[in-house]
């Protein structure tokens, strides 16, 4: 399996009254990763709207299986790797862990969008990124 | 079917650097839904705390699937279902719309939860919380 | 005094560990509070944008004093009101309350700006725009 | 100058629609950073709760200026200083640095607090804290 990794630690603000995070964090943190990600394969928001006039790349459907509780002073570290590339579209999947212990695991699809006079459609992914995107794939 | 309805108008800082929603925020409106939904029936955290010994609802599985991008500015409404009742678990729908457009679906499945002395375990829903969910409950 | 008011309901999600509002939300509160403002006069982002090729109007300054906890569930009023318009800034002034108690005192002064070739830079508040904030116009 | 420094990468989802940094960010920065700082000086909230019986230090008042823009992809440096040691209070300043760049100066009173019957109340510093944030102080 081919996996990038990063890490997050957990502030004081990120969690709930229930002292535990609160969930849509996880979504913000997947989305952080993400960026991070492209940006280790050379290429960001700024790139895909300078050079190829796209507008970034919205998800289309996400989804988060929470399997133990995590609070503030955690350090996760966050695995993905990309499960499919599409004509448009681009799935990974994430693991976020803390230690030997598995705290979260998330999915999305994502695809590349560029801005239209009527409003944002669906852009195919341009050659170059999918050349880096691929060199990355690795699926179930 | 028996609906749930709120409204979330979408603020500035809610929109990212597309100008389009940053999408974990959906998850903060679902959340925030759920929340006025359970005070609507005459229990929220406050109560499953004091009354029940519970520690609250922490989510075990939430997915969303977005359909059209949206906006600050945009008045969203949330609607929302209870489409299972477990032991100790509870499911949910939701849908996103701006007037006739759908922006997003949403669904979960929520645990009651409990402190114990080795950390958070799921707990039997109370009869009396039982009763008030079954009365709103409405499956596909 | 010529005050703009908003409601806004906390959320599970706004409290911290401890139960009470993660104090970083009450400057989100007053940005939303300050575009439903800006948008009740007849202008918002969007406007200032396409009309006066403007980017919008970043905080120079911003403080909040707190006097009071609030938690979930509990619903704020926001009052504000323009206290000085300046060659390319304006400060406003903000209260949360809930029913009698006051909550938070926040202050701010933002900056009329514009995307230059080298950055971002302050520009002159457009005569229109200046015109609709004088008629608010409510110093200390 | 006794200062305490981290570290904060901007992430897509903290800027807004101008492509800056919605500007509560910061003060969710400076919290973290201070959590940072009480962790390294070896108590965090669990510590004041569990040995002190303390709710936490919940904010009396906070500023900040900014003087330049950041976005995704900065590193920003967090620089701190503890500049007043009160009864039951305490004031820090903190800077936020792009490289040679000042981004934002941001300064903090929090007061220690109890939780009691009646609500939540201000408490004095235990001694053992009180030296551990003695040895930091660095006034103006």
């Amino acid at each position: 399996m081919i996996v990038f990794e990063s890490e997050r630690l957990i502030d004081w603000g990120d969690c709930d009254a229930a002292g535990i995070v609160f969930f849509p964090n996880f979504f913000a943190w997947v989305d952080g990763h993400f960026h991070q990600f492209t940006d280790s394969l050379g290429f960001d928001h700024r790139t895909l709207m300078r050079d190829y006039g796209l507008l970034g790349t919205p998800l289309k459907d996400t989804r988060c299986t929470f399997h133990a509780p995590a609070s503030y002073g955690d350090r996760l570290t966050i695995a993905s790797r990309v499960t499919k590339i599409g004509q448009s579209s681009l799935s990974s999947a994430y693991r976020f862990t803390r230690g030997d212990t598995l705290i979260a695991e998330a999915m999305e699809t994502r695809v590349m969008a560029q801005q239209t006079e009527t409003g944002i459609a669906k852009a195919t992914i341009p050659d170059k990124i999918r050349a880096l995107l691929e060199d990355r794939l690795s699926p179930d």
